[in-house]
């Protein structure tokens, strides 16, 4: 039995933002008992690691895990079932199907962790051998495998992933890419995504406004039809976009919001007394549109997980909210991105200003190469919506970025915000200052 | 004679807060006229750059120089004065020594931007051939020069300056450190200088808590006496700070701070009617304190001279202040800090508490090196007042930190901005972040 002193909190899944609720309720609350019931036999996964363990960078999946479980069994004492599939949510206790055996679990907190899963294409023939996503870890090594043997890889889809994938497997096989869109990268505005764009073409197959209508194979996969041509396959890797895993919270009653996420409020609690929802799976603010969103990446995933367990251990904290804060690559393009990109500054309602600058991306005499950055902005109230850029010299300019949009800052804070100078790493006048100063003009003011 | 509708305006110095006035003023006001007073044969010029220059980087100095005068008479309709040296100052007129002729200006609205300069040891024969300072870039081909024909150097201070032509010069030459304090950088804490000090001692003679007494030589220097040893030398370079050249601002009467730099408002402008200061010579906000300090960087001077020059021009606006945000490097080692340290923060009568991590700089699969970073907060008002970073990636956890720290962030804003996720650049957890959680312990929260 429960009481005050001794309660039994159960999560389900064990990636980034269930560990972390883990760990956390563990130390607010050594005596309590936490269960974490993980689908797979991996924790604390990092999906986000999957094409540098593909390009030979990482050489083993396991070492994309943050930590490995005898740490979270032995150091924190959370008592973690790997392969534990739970299959029935109820009230007050969980169904969970571990190495085949039928478990019942009490529980008397609950979070729901359960993260997302690769979208799939639905044209048929998905389950060939050779079609596969690399959402998880768990199909990376298959996936190494199949590249050791063959030569042809048909990557579906131009997001974050699919870019990742394309820049580490091209090194060394024949890869197409096929994308839906005009542009890869399809949330950034085509300012930026056409540099990209004109990169991604010296180094692979890029097909772009070209839809997939049929994978075709027998035993293996062998070729990819779109509505404009056909492409052998020897591997394809449908990187098409993610979804929530929302299933149990469907079943517990939980609401879910428009994203098909869960709805939680600022403390990570759902609409179901005692369950809270954290990571992929759940809705959060976004910090541009103040508005509820799905914003599924590793750290917001965290920090809600961190949110939730504090919050499950009695505490009262607030998680604020994200910005979709990103950074990736292509060979030597670095490309970020954080709030909203112009056409999602309009789909919110805002009447947004832009501008979109070249330069360097260190003082003159330092050789190096450009940026292109372009800063966001609405009109009515001069607070900066966005930034994106692509170039070299990436990361500094998008925390600087994250860091003052995340306390609202307008285009005058980006001008006045005092960065830093020292030669190799910035000009003085930084590009997000520079942009800043352009937008003045745009503003009509100074 | 002058009107409303054309002005005389009078700048003396061409240097970063100079010409950016002077860019500005013309951007507004094209029919006024804008004279600029440079004490040397440049203008527009970037001492910073100096290391870049001796080390070989930059080839020539006068690519050191943001733009040549040519560009600011031609394309800015400046009048640039080079080798003009302003002697005297009067209400409405300068008197000038321009190629020898004296000659007389008149002003309707006056900026003093006359920059700064080396401080000198004062033990006598510092005007010895082969003893120099790198202030400015008039006398580094010189420097260049002495390098070529000799061995051994010693560089007396080990502030930035002191430190970057450590670097510089240790790749091809001895040489020999001499710092009266502990710790070389004597602005950061210990936790962040002591990693400093290991690295300068595996490069050069570094020799800390000793005083030059003496600087002997005939024609040409032959050695540095300090208070505990002899060191031959065939160039010296004097690196002991900086002070404001403030004498044509006491001229005219402009109220001085307490650190010897010019007293001016937010508008730029000093005590005395239609003068206005910027840069280097001028004090502003730190935006920690809230009160007037001596923020000698070339990022507040160039942004200091766009708020003078946009106020001259009849215009109205602010210059907020400044966090003493900076970057540098020696070796494989790159160190920054924001704010205040925390002696500093102590000698402003803050109550601080802080941490020192140190942390992988990147996801834990990527090989690299780690990061240690100081954590500087008011215990009273969990208001960050300072971060410190040495070690590899540096950039983006500096300008994330001074972009937060100019919005008045707090230790909780540091731990839930949402600064992005990118193994190659950073682990899930930013050192900030981690940094801030830390905090959170010693402050009672969470």
């Amino acid at each position: 039995m429960s009481t005050e002193d001794h309660l039994n909190v159960a999560i389900v899944g064990g990636g980034a933002a269930g560990m972390t609720a883990a760990s956390r309720i563990k130390r607010l609350r050594p005596e309590w008992s936490v269960d974490v019931f993980e689908r797979t036999a991996y924790v604390s996964h990092a999906p986000c690691g999957v094409p540098f363990y593909l390009s030979g960078v990482v050489n083993s999946v396991f070492d994309l895990c943050a930590y490995d479980v005898n740490f979270f069994k032995e150091q924190r004492g959370i008592n973690v079932h790997l392969n534990a599939n739970v299959i029935g949510i109820e009230d007050n206790y969980l169904e969970v199907v571990e190495r085949g055996e039928r478990k019942r679990y009490e529980w008397d907190k609950l979070i729901i962790a359960t993260g997302s899963r690769a979208r799939r294409l639905n044209v048929g023939c998905e389950e060939l051998e050779g079609v596969t996503c690399v959402h998880n870890i768990e199909n990376a090594p298959l996936i190494k495998g199949i590249l050791n043997r063959f030569d042809n890889v048909v990557i579906v889809g131009s997001g974050y992933i699919g870019v990742e994938l394309a820049d580490a497997i091209s090194r060394s096989r024949r890869v197409t890419v096929i994308e839906q869109g005009s542009h890869p990268l399809p949330e950034y505005d085509p300012e930026i995504s056409d540099i990209l764009l004109a990169e991604m073409r010296n180094k692979v197959d890029l097909r772009l406004n070209e839809k997939v209508v049929e994978i075709v194979g027998k035993e293996r996969v062998e070729k990819v039809v779109t509505d404009k041509g056909e492409y052998p396959a020897d591997l394809v890797i449908v990187a098409v976009g993610i979804e929530p895993n929302n299933e149990l919270a469907k079943q517990i009653g939980a609401e879910l919001g428009k994203s098909g996420a869960i709805k939680t409020n600022e403390f990570m609690e759902t609409t179901v007394e005692n369950v809270y929802a954290a990571g992929d799976c759940a809705e959060c603010i976004n910090l541009i549109t103040g508005k509820q969103d799905w914003i599924p990446l590793a750290t917001p995933a965290n920090k809600m997980g961190y949110v939730a367990g504090s919050n499950v251990a009695g505490q009262r904290i607030k998680f604020p909210g994200a910005l979709k804060s990103q950074i990736t690559s292509f060979y030597d393009l670095e490309i970020g991105k954080v709030g909203l990109s112009e056409k999602e500054a309009v789909k919110h309602g805002y009447d947004p200003v832009s501008v979109t600058i070249t330069t360097r991306t260190r003082a003159r005499y330092i050789p190096d190469g450009k940026v292109t950055l372009k800063i966001v902005a609405d009109s009515n109230t001069h607070r900066v919506l966005g930034v994106q850029a692509i170039g070299r010299g990436i990361s500094h300019r998008i925390y600087g970025a994250a860091a003052l949009m995340y306390k609202k800052a307008s285009v005058e804070d980006f001008f006045f915000a005092d960065f830093p100078y020292y030669p190799p790493v910035t000009p003085v006048w930084d590009p997000l200052v520079l942009a800043a100063r352009n937008l003045f003009r745009k503003l009509g003011i100074n």
